[in-house]
């Protein structure tokens, strides 16, 4: 990623990459409507999203919240896994479709009369919705709006997509890559941190390489494995978190590895933009443990750290309060009855060493340079509509010499999280 | 515990319920000091507090931070676990002895003089430390401060240690129950969302109730696991988190159930004034789990409930966003692979129900209602120097009928916490 100076320039390059791999069509379209909650006395704006292939596809694969209470489109999506074919991903923001009286009815009404205007079955058709939780869908008002979105298919829309599936995101997220002969592209929204009831991530991955269904859910596993599920801003996991990908074939396949480095890549990219997108992040931290670790474990430190309160605060405070770090480590593996070697630990922050051989490493030239690594990492923590930079800070946790690396990213937690997430309703 | 509209309230209604059990006295100093590291330019003053007992005791016990980096103290403690007698507490704030070149031996060094100077056994001494992670303790500084000290023993300074332990404690913490003959007593101070590095909690009981080593251990152990251990304000467990008790053994023995109940309350009572003290805590929240659950599920959804940033900062932005707690209710039981019979879950705050039937039960009505609660049930979240009322904002999580409730005690998410975490050396 570059260093953006204004939101044109950001989406300028954005549009660079947004070509759609050959075989899909997408389609942007919006709609007024009055929460029958009657809360808000305004009509609100609801944004859809159609992305089609012009055949019916097999390749398709899909991973989901492990949330248990998940909307009614994770329910539905978890069930057209079963299908044969598959041929349409349909989104709204507003409103996310989770735990209310008819909701799974008003997802299927609504792929109903998307099947009818496309003239394909609404059974081929993955619904996803992002936004308040606890309300119903304006069924009615979006089954009027789909046949003005559906005349609208084609393949000039592809950044107004990733614009139009945005809550209250600070900027679009769209990556892509060339592979052989053909493309993998993507879009993503979310998560936390953002409009309060509306921490969803969604991702839609479409790829034109020649792919079988089994591989390209194995691939898609792996790659959000090493990507969505290694993120976290807040912790919570949200109702309605889907990654959806389908391929329409059209391109001379690849050999596998090839397919999953790049699939990983667009993947791990979109991941990271989810975490600096934020409006509240100040800070995007990255936290390496390395080591002959158990994997679970590996994760487990870095997750922890990553959700500390007081690490992220610290770090938001450009703080070089590095007790907070080793704090967070020890909690972690004293809280799970975890022994391992600590003798051996080194942690290092922007490449400087904090604590070796059970002592911290402090020095007012170290706590100086850690100052001014933070300063120069910092985002502004304001919806700018672009991303400022690629900088993080990256937290390393060493035990012992060699093993794998274990990336984990994550956010520091500043006032804006607080407002965006205490404020709305005031 | 009452609305008081005063410090000077406050600490009136606390010199009620000082007084020591027979056969303690107590001593609290301060010394000004150049820190090693020379961060500060300006001296910096520590308060001493010294908790003696008028003979050696018997019966005492301890249980300590889990945290895989203790400090000094908790290592030093644990050792005097298996000592005969003990016989005083010492603790220091400003610097937690952690993790620095030679912090056990200069722990070691001031028991030594405190031994010295009032003719006990060095061994018989518990150190303990808050503050500063990483520095070192002024050992010189507070020798010279230990003769002052130990001449001021006596037994009409016990408000005056609440306050003596305190680092930025919002207001002292003092809780005493009359049993039997005798007296349980307790002073507290903690944790987490206090001054940033000083986030310990540090815990000192005493009684004059006759009741053997094992049995005190055994009664320190359940009271602790009801009450500081279910009190969770940003997730983090310091290095140095102590609780430490001691028996006189000078009163009759009441029944051990008698004895473990008036425990219980103590110590129920100093965790809650933990919780509400903090400068940036808006919201004390008690989350109830109700059902024929397993004790460490159960537990698990309510501290998981109490740690999420999202429920946190809706519930100081008295926002009745009532999706955010089935969020996370489903995030523990979804991430953890936990299986329950979900179709029975209800959910109240406040005594209004949110969640019944798989469905949000959700009304303007009730929204109103519950913004009212959280109006009435919020604190200033500044330093006010006493608590302003005990009201607590009740979440409750009930699986179907019957069954134990068990109870967790947590805080919102406020500005002033990410102001004291993040600031303080700006």
């Amino acid at each position: 990623m570059e260093t953006y100076q204004s939101e044109k320039a950001y989406l300028d390059d954005l549009s660079k990459r947004a070509a759609l791999p050959e075989g899909f069509q997408c389609a942007v379209g919006s709609l007024q409507f009055q929460p029958v909650e009657k809360i808000y006395a305004k009509p609100l704006k609801m944004n859809l999203t159609l992305i089609k292939a012009d055949n019916p596809v097999s390749s398709f694969g899909a991973v989901f919240t492990k949330n248990k209470f998940p909307g009614a489109p994770v329910l539905i999506g978890k069930k057209r896994l079963q299908e044969k074919t598959m041929q349409a991903i349909f989104v709204n923001n507003k409103i996310s479709n989770v735990c209310t009286e008819g909701g799974e009815a008003a997802a299927y009404a609504i792929c109903q009369e998307i099947g009818k205007a496309c003239n394909i079955s609404a059974d081929s058709i993955f619904p996803a919705s992002t936004g308040i939780i606890g309300w119903k869908l304006p069924v009615q008002d979006m089954i009027k709006a789909i046949p003005g979105l559906t005349a609208k298919l084609g393949r000039s829309e592809m950044l107004g997509a990733a614009q139009s599936i945005m809550t209250t995101d600070a900027f679009p997220k769209l990556r892509s890559i060339d592979v052989g002969e053909g493309r993998i592209w993507g879009i993503a929204k979310g998560a936390g941190m953002i409009e309060p009831n509306m921490a969803t991530m969604l991702v839609f991955l479409l790829t034109d390489l020649d792919i079988s269904r089994e591989n390209i859910r194995y691939a898609l596993k792996e790659a959000a494995d090493l990507s969505f599920n290694r993120i976290s801003i807040d912790s919570d996991q949200s109702t309605s978190d889907s990654v959806i990908i389908m391929s329409s074939r059209l391109k001379p396949a690849v050999p596998p590895e090839e397919f999953q480095k790049a699939l990983n890549k667009v993947c791990m990219e979109l991941a990271e933009d989810v975490v600096r997108n934020g409006e509240g992040t100040g800070h995007v931290i990255q936290v390496d443990v390395k080591g002959h670790l158990d994997e679970k474990i590996a994760l487990g430190i870095g997750k922890y750290l990553i959700n500390s309160p007081l690490v992220k605060t610290a770090i938001y405070g450009k703080d070089p309060n590095v007790g907070r770090i080793l704090m967070a480590v020890g909690d972690y593996l004293g809280t799970n009855d975890i022994d391992l070697p600590l003798d051996k630990l080194r942690i290092y922050m922007g490449g400087v060493l904090l604590f070796e051989e059970n002592q911290f490493q402090l020095s007012v030239d170290n706590e100086e340079k850690l100052y001014q690594y933070m300063v120069d990492t910092a985002l502004t923590p304001e919806n700018k509509g672009f991303p400022e930079h690629d900088k993080k800070v990256v937290i390393e946790v060493i035990f012992g010499e060699g093993g794998p690396c274990r990336r984990v990213l994550g956010s520091d937690l500043t006032y804006e999280y607080i407002r965006e997430n205490a404020e709305y309703r005031s």
